[in-house]
């Protein structure tokens, strides 16, 4: 099964945090791969493999990186796949990181999710294959409604709240 | 008992806030609903409640969201209620939700009250009804003097500290 | 005419930033004054102030500053009344101002708005007053409708651009 | 012709930022639309808009708003189909913007670009595009490769510089 | 024994803080009282004490406050005596009330010291009360000398770490 | 006239903005000097002069710094007077300045002014002469007082403002 | 002659930023080269540029660029020489550059001066040269006591203003 | 065994920070030395030790600083040798350190690596002094190939991970 989607990560230590994106991935049915590259510490290895990507048949790419988080930009700047960054968490609230991968110059986007939200890329790289794969976009739609879900059980939730007296749902 | 004032989350998660506003309504004895109600999980939803919000017979709403806190400014769009936004803290310090909250456009302003102030919104509420219901002002003036009380007895936890040599009072 | 509305300013450097509010409130037909009074400069006046608004048949204080914002939260605090504060952008991009409205420690909370958003610190107030007055909410509610005209000729505008080849709206 | 990308925004007053967007895609001969839609001014033409795009034929949304800038989160929560969303920059330099762009909960991603970043936008809607268009995958790589040649140029001009006695190039 | 500086705070919640403040003064023979006073809660206690201050022989006034610190600069507005702000550490680093202190408008300047900086806003009373103190100005040098020796200490840690082989010192 | 307070400056170029409390200072007839000095490019200038500031009769230092402003810390370390710090507004807004200034260990503290806010350095400057100066106290007393009038002034000017139909006062 | 030190940049317009440092090295006679490199745009470029660095005789590289400033990084990726970074103001006040800049990950470290601090960046090169360059070491030597010259006419200038009447110097 | 490089901190608190430049200079067989010394506290042993540092032998100085960390700027002032500098995170997450240190004056630049990053500091030294011994170079190309295998052993930890169903690699 050829991989559609790959998740980059500087490294292991990043796993925690993307884990989450390969969960939702994984409930969703699309192959994936999970990969540790480093644009600081393996250079040559990132160039190699973003220019490859598109004809091993990648069709978007998840990159994460905390700090001065260039890897999404470099790997972008080597493929024309869409590529969507995550910044991860470090010492600076994940703002260091945020700003590293957002304010990419003209001519070379990349797909900035918030801090930490593994999930949200993975789910906007489903939106994304959604466009050319039916059965994928409907199962996009149902994971989309069960958020709902959440939404009535948080209610019955705040309903069988009793200890106050002037509550009136 | 209709409610006057309803309080709405993104999800229960934000409940260990906003139970304080819950709580100081209820002491104010002014009744209340709360729901959970998301701008980006139940777009629907809170477009219906807040459009009957005023002839269900609310006369405020509290609405608390988190990072990109888009609900008490989606709420605001839908209704001519004054609206009281709580920014809840999440990743960033809470400053995402301060500025995705407080920097409405012209036209549509939100009631900003500080970082996990939920308190503060339901007084602000309180504020707002007792201006057509004088028992309600009673009972805030006298909330309001009651605060001094902490100070008083903070006053006298400080005469009380005797590892100071040079203390005077 | 007995003022409803007080907006209060801590110079008149504040005034091309205030006169919003002043325009807003004269459109909506509401009673208002102006007065310049500084938390720092006139602390006794701004007391007076704040202690007397309430029986001088004030409903909503209206408060900006900017730098070190003060005023609104010492108003709040001498006052039963909703205070709404407007941060004033200085030479911190107004965020010393927001930061020193908004967060307001527990009992005293106040409506704070964007920085320099008058217009809606107006509204806001418009919006209070309307809980107990049909004509003002009927008036409300008429310009609340009127901002989609904005929109509606601003659609018109982007569809008579045509320098686009393959734009087709 | 029926448009693939849809640039919504604010305001007029956005234009000339969200003008590179239009540019880029008319060069890149992808069919497009225009529209002014606020999340906060015109909230149920927002909704509407989002929830038909996909039956209208759009594939990608550009989704561009200042400040509290509810609008792609709005759209995104009301369409399966990807939004790329621009913070324009106001009053604090575009971090209101950005953050309240980028921040989105878990399962509501919006592919965030940086600030004013309104080309890049039009970019990554071409690169999203481009998975199921291969003449429009060759213009891109086309123009991919001609961003070096700016470079080229740079160098050139670089090299004429001749006020330096030192400077080898 | 007449006190010459104020150790005011908001609630006894920041005694821990500012107990550093009482124990620096203690140790350096100033008479100093504390109380918890707040801008908000209690302002016109706030006011009579500023007030009065300056007749009771007082000196120097340290305020500190967290948040939208308001306390050191209504103090201010209400003395002729120097008054020293401790901005105090809440949910948003500090920066919220480092901002609200020391932004003070031209004309009533707050002596403002780091986060939580409690012992060097007693060591600025000091140095002040010193002025006028030949005594004081003798038992602050010798402090100050005695500063030294913690890094002569400091040093002979460093100089024993024997587990590197390189280290040369 | 032996000078009671150094205005100490990094370069001329700070010139504009310190001659604020070079102003008030000679309107409040205190003798002062005016030097430039810099911790980074003089470095034993600015250690000789901290040193001998005191047996020179100096009283109070205010020292002002852009940047990575280290002069203020730098003179409080080699004196035992007050030293007055005013960050100076460059790139960053003036945070980078006012933190490196405001931001000090435990020991050495600089009474921190905001931004720019030269006038504020010296009218702190007049607070703690004052202490010992009776005249110089009545000179600031009545200074104070006069800041009331500047808001006396704006109110006639705000009750001058005749086009609005709704304006009471 | 071959070039020791070797400004890169991502476009000629960060040539009025970075012409301070091409002057600094021609003043101090050290032959060096300019060159316009993207870390996004040229990738292949940069990399090869910085892999065959040493080889070419070069001893420090300077590397300017903005926003998402991935470029100092993938450089010092690629080569063992020393890096220097120059973060160069763009929307967010340069904060994002000097982010992306100096927060390299362990293992991989980027020289980072000041904002558009190129001059800086070319003297910490000529410090680095210096350690094996004698008469370069002169020439700094020189050039730093020169720059107390500047203060010299600073206080000239200082002692020249006679507007005062109670300055003394 | 003269030290070749000088660690200098400000007390022994930041020593667990600053321990791994330590171990990195002893992997890399390259002599130093460490010592506490506060910009601050210890103003003349500074300046001495800044003065001496050149003729003592020292190459290189790594200063580690937190909050208003003027140690690393004011060594730089004293001695032509390169200085590295540390921002040590304290209150503010390191921000106000790293503005503190990287926001030099012309003339005067300290080389700043990331917050906390002792490590890179190290290694930044390393990179200098390998300029001229090619030993030290040969041990840091090795070093740094050394990294590319913490990846590789990272990506068989993630090839490992065996909890997906559509993860293909």
């Amino acid at each position: 099964m050829t991989p559609l989607v790959s998740i980059i990560m500087g490294s292991t230590s990043d796993l925690p945090v993307m884990e989450k994106a390969a969960h939702l991935l994984d409930e969703m049915q699309v192959p994936f791969e999970m990969n540790a590259l480093s644009a600081h510490r393996t250079p040559q290895e990132v160039e190699q493999f973003a220019m490859r990507a598109e004809s091993r048949g990648l069709r978007v790419i998840i990159a994460a990186a905390g700090m001065a988080a260039a890897l999404p930009g470099v790997i972008a700047a080597n493929t024309a796949l869409p590529v969507i960054g995550v910044p991860v968490k470090g010492l600076l609230d994940g703002l260091d990181a945020l700003l590293s991968i957002v304010q990419m110059p003209p001519g070379i986007p990349v797909a900035t999710v918030g801090v930490n939200a593994a999930q949200n890329a993975a789910l906007l790289a489903v939106q994304i294959l959604s466009l050319a794969d039916e059965e994928l976009a409907a199962r996009f739609r149902e994971y989309k409604s069960s958020l709902k879900e959440k939404i009535v059980r948080a209610n019955a939730e705040l309903a069988g709240l009793d200890n106050f007296k002037y509550k009136t749902n």
